[in-house]
């Protein structure tokens, strides 16, 4: 399967759009512009938690491709979002305990293509990254990957916190790397587990962090203060890689 | 120190830059340009292995910051490069023994940024990279090592063999990533050591992964060819923080 990031303009067509269900990742709405079908379409949006940004005409002109958006524009992933239970069968087929990587609001793009790059290698069954205020499967996301997006299942939930507590109850254990934890090489990760990734600037959010099992510190001894996410994402991954592997 | 860098422009101040033994990133010049003092310029570039870019005067006059770039323009690197030396007094100061990264023609500003991160927080005692057909410390990559360029010395070789070779008189060894390479979680990584990072789309060259003790593979499970150039180097390097912590 080959991605393709859409491109869908006019109101008739967006709202057909939504109301069929695609996976919009964003949608562009002049700024300004509040009539009947602009708003039927904003509470679809708003149903499904899209990003929407108000932009200005000039912004939409340069992003439209017939020059007819008429006022609005969707980019919907040709690239289809799996579920959580398709990662979990995609585990039981190849028999192996799952090993799923769970981002609380990755925002770059570039991250978020590494990480599914380093899901695909390190083995995971899959990636699971919340509907809102994060980066979706856009085409920098898919270039980035360097094609592992046609074959790692990526999933969107609505609350990661929930999704975690939904794994628990098929025997998941859950790890996620701050600073303040065990350092990583001590831990036990092996098993049925997720491995949580925070967010670029603000770490992981606290309610993710206590819902999980484990908090793994990569060790650091240096001046700054963190590693990039995609960075420390894979090394704790691959931590998890190691123990797998019984070395 | 603050990173910072500086366009240069103008004839005279452009070679004025590369007799004072400036370290300049990259250079300039209108296509087509050839008189004296531009040729001057240039012998100078390629005695330095700067990397020149003839482009055109629209181009040239984006770049310029003044408006009076008489035909040339150079990007200074604010920040200096530290010498091989600097790193092994650095590991010297500290009674650790040497812990190095050497990039084989790493590319990506956003790369060697973040190998700049990963090697500051892994302990590292510095990174080196080679003079030609490489990019070098220019803001992007400032900025994606998140300040560790300030802290990390990074050093510019002519030729990564031969400075391999020189290291190996000091007792260093040196392992490089590749997928022929036996797992790393095999073999014994402590001691002196040097991690060589191979460019992103070649991988490493056949004459520096000669030079190497040992080739290090990290186990890749997945459907496609290889990890991104900063997270390979980066799982590598922790796994020998592993072994250097006795765990």
């Amino acid at each position: 399967m080959e991605y393709q990031e859409l491109t869908i303009e006019g109101r008739n067509p967006v709202l057909e759009a939504f109301r069929s269900g695609k996976t919009i990742d964003r949608l562009f709405v002049l700024d300004g512009c509040k009539d009947g079908p602009i708003q039927s379409i904003l509470r679809e949006a708003k149903k499904g938690d899209t990003i929407v940004s108000f932009v200005d005409k000039d912004r939409l002109d340069s992003l439209s491709e017939t020059g007819k958006h008429q006022g609005v524009i969707a980019k919907v992933a040709a690239y289809e979002y799996a579920t959580v239970e398709d990662i979990l069968k995609s585990a039981e087929d190849k028999g192996e305990p799952p090993f799923i990587i769970i981002l609380d609001h990755i925002e770059d793009p570039h991250n978020l293509g590494a990480i599914i790059r380093t899901a695909n290698l390190a083995g995971c069954h899959g990636v699971i990254i919340p509907k809102r205020r994060a980066v979706g499967l856009t085409a920098t996301v898919a270039k980035a990957s360097a094609g592992a997006i046609n074959y790692t299942p990526v999933a969107k939930v609505g609350n990661i916190k929930a999704c975690i507590e939904e794994l628990k109850k098929h025997g998941m254990w859950f790890v996620c790397a701050d600073m303040d934890g065990e350092i990583m090489y001590k831990l036990n990760l092996t098993g049925p587990i997720g491995v949580v990734v925070g967010n670029e600037g603000e770490g992981i959010s606290k309610i993710v962090k206590e819902a999980c099992d484990f908090v793994a510190a990569v060790p650091m001894k240096g001046d700054i203060d963190s590693l990039n996410a995609s960075v420390a994402a894979a090394v704790l991954t691959y931590e998890i890689v190691r123990q797998r592997m019984g070395i």
